[in-house]
């Protein structure tokens, strides 16, 4: 092993230990407790090597989702997500075991996502999942599996609404993984049927009620009445 | 006139005054903005008639958005929203329509919805909205409109979660009334046209197409391409 290799392997130590205890950090205290400072002083190394390593704030919270991401790469290559009606609701699925692995630190990160101060988190965040979905949506149009012409990344980003929305409930409320699977599969199902070729109608309309089903199951997925009077405001 | 009345109308004129002052003050620096010193100052009494009008910030802001509901419900009975496959469309045109007639006002009440702080204007406004929505979607159930049974308040939710997301894009990217409009009303037909009754079918594919072609012709409908690499975390 020459010096060379020795260096690039402390390096890649370091790297590793850097993420684990960033991942660590922002699972206690949110995303906005990462400071480099304290991330260097838990791994016992400068300010300065961080900064050498990751460049910045930002660049740590986008290897630890570029980590995430060849993670949830091999997940999908391993379900083979990519084609079919049911492509999105697995793609679903296979997000919420990775939040299930992890729950704390990812409600961190979303809460993060929906705090003033979350630009970086959704800057790092949204392209690469639009990209994502885009492609398994443009799969399924390729398919013809859509009756109804609707740009893929106009669905793409009613999806989007539909799972962010879903996901700022599940920081708000503190409910669990289940139920924002079983929000989030209803919204999709929805999106899905209202376009869809006429052999797939009845089996996302089963997927409609089954989600429905599970959710008045469910008290937490019912609304909370708020204690004052009826302020509708639109 | 008794001593009695006019210190009522005083009264009354002074809360008017308040309020008016509240709307500017969360129009010019947002609803975090808003305190009871500087209100009062503002429209020259002291904090401690504020609070014995208002009780608290949170009754201030309570007391616009009831000022709201009950303009609202003025348009909506003048627009007739109350029944029909439009129904909902036709609530979407009026909430936007307040908004185009106040936008920064608007804005600044949902980008304090979306901050970290915002619980006491999401505690205002959202079980009011439910309620609100609710009573429409359980008309259109009661007019048999759905062919497949989602409990109200599930399909309120979801409405919901394309109506918030579509105010979150609103608020981070600084686009116009016309887009929140057409992309929330293309998720709400995606949504309505998954469940309707066959006779709405082709009304409301017409107008998921006519949706999507208004929102195409708008570049900032689109995704902004982000600059680093693929990070495509579901």
């Amino acid at each position: 092993m020459t010096v060379m290799s020795k260096r690039e392997l402390s390096r890649q130590d370091r790297r590793r230990r850097i993420l684990e205890a960033a991942r660590h950090l922002v699972e206690q205290q949110g995303a906005a407790g990462l400071s480099m400072r304290a991330l260097a002083a838990s791994v016992g190394i400068s300010a300065v090597t961080a900064y050498a390593i990751f460049g910045s704030k930002a660049g740590i919270l986008r290897a630890i989702v570029e980590e995430d991401r060849a993670r949830f790469a091999v997940m999908m290559d391993r379900a083979g997500v990519g084609h079919g009606i049911d492509s999105i609701f697995r793609l679903l699925t296979l997000a919420c075991d990775l939040y299930r692995d992890k729950e704390s630190f990812y409600r961190a990160v979303f809460q993060q996502y929906f705090s003033a101060g979350g630009v970086e988190i959704r800057e790092i965040l949204d392209p690469g999942r639009h990209r994502l979905w885009h492609g398994i949506v443009s799969g399924m149009a390729d398919e013809g599996l859509f009756a109804i012409p609707v740009d893929p990344h106009l669905l793409t980003s009613q999806l989007e609404n539909i799972f962010l929305a879903a996901h700022m409930r599940w920081c708000l409320r503190g409910t669990g993984v289940d139920l924002l699977e079983q929000e989030i599969g209803l919204g999709f199902a929805m999106l899905v049927k209202a376009i869809a070729i006429p052999e797939h109608q009845a089996y996302l309309g089963s997927l409609i009620e089954r989600f429905g089903d599970r959710l008045l199951a469910s008290a937490a997925a019912l609304p909370v009445e708020g204690p004052g009077p009826p302020a509708g405001q639109g």
